[in-house]
């Protein structure tokens, strides 16, 4: 558990600090705590979770939709899917330092609930949520940058994607075709890491060179690159 | 299909006109159109539809948490599952004048496509993206104000929710109940059409009254009216 205070990380990170706290509260609360804490009067995260899912889904909607003007649906719709689920949320709100402000009932704490990344996943998006009433979309969308739409760039949801089917799907969408990896070569690095390089052909034509600390790891890279050099066409 | 003039419309009825006339053509604009202009470099509606079904999802999501604060997150999910879908996207698709603006592939409009549910709802999504991103935010509301919004007081998405079932479901979360329906009365109205009125009660305590043109109808309200009195407590 992370042991960095998450308020002071949001004030000195983001610049942010919640004009009303009840609101943040009530993104951080179990409904189990609540039933421990008979004389609390607020809410558990429920609600503002139902609001912060739509908030993601449009935010990220939005972004990709205008970051990526040459994309069909269809590509739109996978890199969403990559970015807007479990795992990703997960992470983020670990990064942020929210899993060490859950108010968390006592059974759910012995349980191992605060690291658990469905719990997770509902505090992201209840704080989205809270953040976008008390902040407003353009707060949203600046944190959003700085985590999610930074993490583009830094190839963190290519975990989640299987870019070797989807080149597969795309070339055969225009008929039968050929299609091969190979490994072109294979070092040992400093470290005693080896890396792996390979590339993809189709119909015996090359389309993309990648690299990974295993042949699947370059093939998928290879694939990746591939799937960028259709794009860039 | 309606012959009044889909821009005018908007124009009239909302004070809207849009500013870049390429998006709202877009929006109107089904595949198989393109595929039988190829002198036209526009896109079909696809990329704004992915766009506008995150949009309405996020807008009608922020207006019931605001309009409803005691609701909790499960009465929120099931009035936004009934206002979200095709019968209602199209439903408001044909009341603002959208099916005779789309511009439809011969082959589609021949199967009848015009009148589909299925595509209205794709059209109303892409002109909801369209919207967004040619008028803003507050624009989206405003028609939303005026067209799902206001249909809430008008009971329109009644037809898709059970009441009775609900009733049911939350009456019994508590432990086992014994709920009754009775009929109290039937009346002949000056139209010849017959009026019901039923009553709902639950472990013998009067719960709900309601009226309608049966008395399956009549225990609809009658359930409707339990929910909003347990509601209101």
């Amino acid at each position: 558990m992370s042991q960095v205070n998450f308020e002071e990380f949001l004030r000195d990170r983001f610049q942010i600090q919640f004009k009303n706290q009840d609101l943040l509260t009530e993104a951080l609360t179990q409904r189990n705590y609540l039933n421990e804490h008979p004389e609390e009067k607020g809410r558990d995260y429920q609600r503002l979770e139902f609001l912060g899912d739509a908030v993601m889904q449009e935010s990220v909607t939005e972004y990709l939709f205008k970051r990526y003007p040459n994309w069909h649906e269809g590509q739109l719709t996978e890199m969403r899917i990559a970015m807007v689920q479990t795992r990703s949320f997960a992470h983020f709100a670990r990064v942020i330092h929210l899993d060490g402000a859950i108010r968390l009932g006592k059974g759910e704490e012995m349980n191992g609930a605060r690291q658990r990344d469905s719990l997770l996943e509902d505090i992201w998006e209840a704080f989205i949520g809270a953040l976008y009433l008390d902040q407003g979309a353009d707060v949203v969308r600046k944190l959003l940058n700085e985590t999610l739409f930074k993490a583009i760039d830094e190839h963190f949801f290519d975990q989640f994607i299987d870019f070797k089917s989807r080149l597969q799907e795309r070339l055969q969408a225009k008929g039968t075709v050929d299609i091969e990896y190979t490994t072109d070569a294979e070092e040992e690095l400093p470290d005693h890491t080896q890396r792996f390089t390979a590339s993809v052909s189709v119909n015996g034509k090359h389309i993309g060179q990648g690299q990974g600390k295993s042949i699947k790891d370059a093939e998928k890279a290879a694939a990746r690159e591939a799937m960028q050099n259709l794009d860039d066409k």
